[in-house]
């Protein structure tokens, strides 16, 4: 017998039928003898809906009625799914973000949480109720409603899970679990058991479709055991969790990410002097543009190229910024290409062993992809390629760290 | 300089141009100088569209999970409205019932509403900033959302002008005010410019189109002006007022209320001993069933007659209850009617005017319309006719007492 707080996002309960499936999903567990805190999110489309509402009043509406606004949309569904439970004889109860006090500052849309009062989800427990609260939603010291932003329903359940100090926090998604890679670009793919927080984290590009970032990094600060799984069908997800839990059997390589959202800039030929790197990005970041990868090579003749990447939809703002100044930086010409493609591999494995770097460059050498920027963390290394060969060099990682699936699983 | 309380109903806020049009409203308001704290209904269709989703999973859904879904009515309308004045240039701030402690009872979809804490709102209002609270909702001791019931954002309209001790509770509806009659059947029917709130209590069948009567009973209470106006157009409407503030200009009669949704039984020689009107009345309360005007003659033979009227929808089943018992009750036989209307005169000057029952009877007289039931209260004297004579009593009786509008106001 646990404590399992269970997030469902806006596809899981986008219909009655969808609800009602959820009402006997979260039975099956109640029945097995768990206490279940429920967390859900709007019916899929509504948040859009009401958007688009105050949109039709105001292109940019205050923030503070916009969490009044958006936070119906939960609202809704946790009454619907506690009627649903009811109904079939399990009692239940819904609560907003507000009736259970989930604390956050007063930055609204997207508001941090500061604290739970678990006093009456316990008492709800005790009595054998099912608690069904409102993802997303909070509310500040001065009792405003506020948001937590898109996606916000999973750092509540996390939260609420922190604040329960429940046994897992179960993130019901449309797919089954975290995969080394993605199936459509690898068919060989596979579901991972388990993955630790950072490795999660740095898995970002395959992440983000999953999870939440800020859940995943609640979850790691708070220790809360991650579990993510698929709302249509049974099977046991994927476990996010702390390094030590797996090292065992801890492979090198736990995945290989990729994204295509970047474009590489470079200034070729600055002065290889103290602060020009700095007034480079002071030129990018106050636009407000962010910056990913940053490179800089060993100077020759005492100037220097300054390569760095940027989201593709700002490459051009970037390029025209870093052109209009290149005189005053000294620079002898700005290139820049959004072609590119960025793959990194992740694992908390090459902490403790060597040679992880070679067998990747290895790798890409033996199909002729050239590596344009190299940049490495503790648990990830980072390569831009030519776009052209994203899923070459994909396959050829997965195959190369052992992360094919069997071909008697297929 | 005034503090307003301003309620719009379903229709008056049923699209975003309509929300908009409110928002001018109120704003012509504001650039007089006027303090305003405006109550609103959710948008309409919205609430029936939240009950067909809760009918969907549960036929009696959860009364406290009704609450928490149906009270996300009004907080979408409440949201959508500050925005559009703030918008204007016209700080606004929205409260839900919570927000603003609208404290009732725990009878969930009818609470009672107990207090208001009006802290925030005079914060507001002294800040220059328009105060937008949810109507029909509130929240119990225990933090529970509750709602006041159909009709119930008048009743929260009231209560928030009591707390606040505004100087008037504006009540926008589809109608410019109150008649002295259904101006569908007497085209003469003029639109009073005030009327006390016990005869708007009376006019109850011609109020509960234009007012929850729980409102105008609460305003009664403690003493709040109230007045009845449109939200499409221009003008006075009808303050409803203490006796006193109008009795100079008091007219006998101030309106002419009827409805056809009585039926008529009988009890036909039943012993004339004590005892017996209580065994009947204890049958039809037993089944739940409302009565209304009840009458017993003078007997003869030591056996009576004991008549009363029940809701017509109610008819067969009292009937059939009646007849099955008539036998026990010694009575002869049971009688029915269910194409009865009932006509009444209301006006608290009755109360110092003789004859006023004399001149309604002549008055029906010279119709020939029989009287089949005659009933009085202190401000108040009923008939019930034959439903096809209705509309002729209706119109002999606003001629009769002076309440036709003038040939030149047409």
């Amino acid at each position: 017998m646990a404590l399992y707080v269970q997030k469902f996002g806006g596809t899981s309960v986008g219909s009655i039928e969808r609800i009602e499936a959820v009402a006997d999903k979260v039975i099956r567990y109640k029945e097995q003898g768990h206490d279940l805190v429920i967390v859900l999110s709007a019916m899929s489309g509504e948040t859009n809906r009401l958007i688009d509402l105050a949109k039709q009043i105001d292109e940019n509406p205050l923030a503070r009625e916009m969490d009044v606004l958006v936070s119906t949309g939960e609202q809704v569904t946790i009454s619907l799914l506690a009627m649903a439970l009811t109904k079939r004889g399990y009692p239940a109860r819904s609560y907003t973000g507000a009736q259970v006090k989930l604390l956050t500052d007063s930055v609204h849309t997207k508001a941090r949480i500061r604290s739970i009062d678990d006093a009456k989800m316990r008492a709800d427990l005790d009595k054998g109720r099912v608690v069904v609260v409102a993802g997303f939603q909070g509310v500040d010291e001065e009792g405003n409603i506020t948001t937590l932003g898109r996606g916000g329903s999973d750092t509540s359940a996390v939260a609420l899970a922190a604040a329960l100090k429940a046994d897992e926090c179960q993130i019901y998604t449309d797919v089954d679990g975290v995969y080394t890679t993605d199936p459509r670009v690898v068919d060989k793919a596979r579901r991972l058991e388990s993955i630790t927080f950072e490795e999660m984290l740095e898995m970002a590009s395959l992440g983000s479709k999953v999870l939440q970032i800020r859940s995943v990094e609640f979850a790691g600060k708070y220790n809360v055991p991650l579990r993510v799984m698929s709302s249509f069908e049974d099977g046991p997800g994927t476990l996010i969790t702390l390094e030590d839990e797996k090292v065992m059997e801890q492979p090198v390589v736990s995945g290989i990410a990729f994204n295509r959202d970047e474009a590489k800039l470079t200034i070729v030929g600055v002065a290889d002097v103290p602060g020009v790197a700095s007034k480079i990005l002071g030129l990018i970041s106050g636009a407000n543009l962010e910056v990913d990868m940053i490179i800089q090579n060993i100077a020759e003749d005492k100037t220097t190229d300054f390569t760095f990447t940027v989201h593709r939809n700002d490459f051009k703002q970037a390029k025209e910024l870093l052109e209009a100044s290149a005189l005053e930086l000294g620079a002898r010409e700005v290139t820049g290409d959004n072609t590119i493609a960025k793959v990194s591999i992740v694992g908390v494995g090459m902490r403790s062993h060597a040679g992880v770097a070679a067998t990747m460059f290895k790798a890409l050498a033996d199909e002729s992809i050239n590596m344009q920027m190299i940049s490495t963390s503790e648990i990830k290394i980072s390569v831009v390629v030519d776009e052209k060969y994203l899923e070459l060099a994909v396959r050829a990682l997965h195959t190369a760290f052992g992360l094919d699936a069997e071909e008697t699983e297929k």
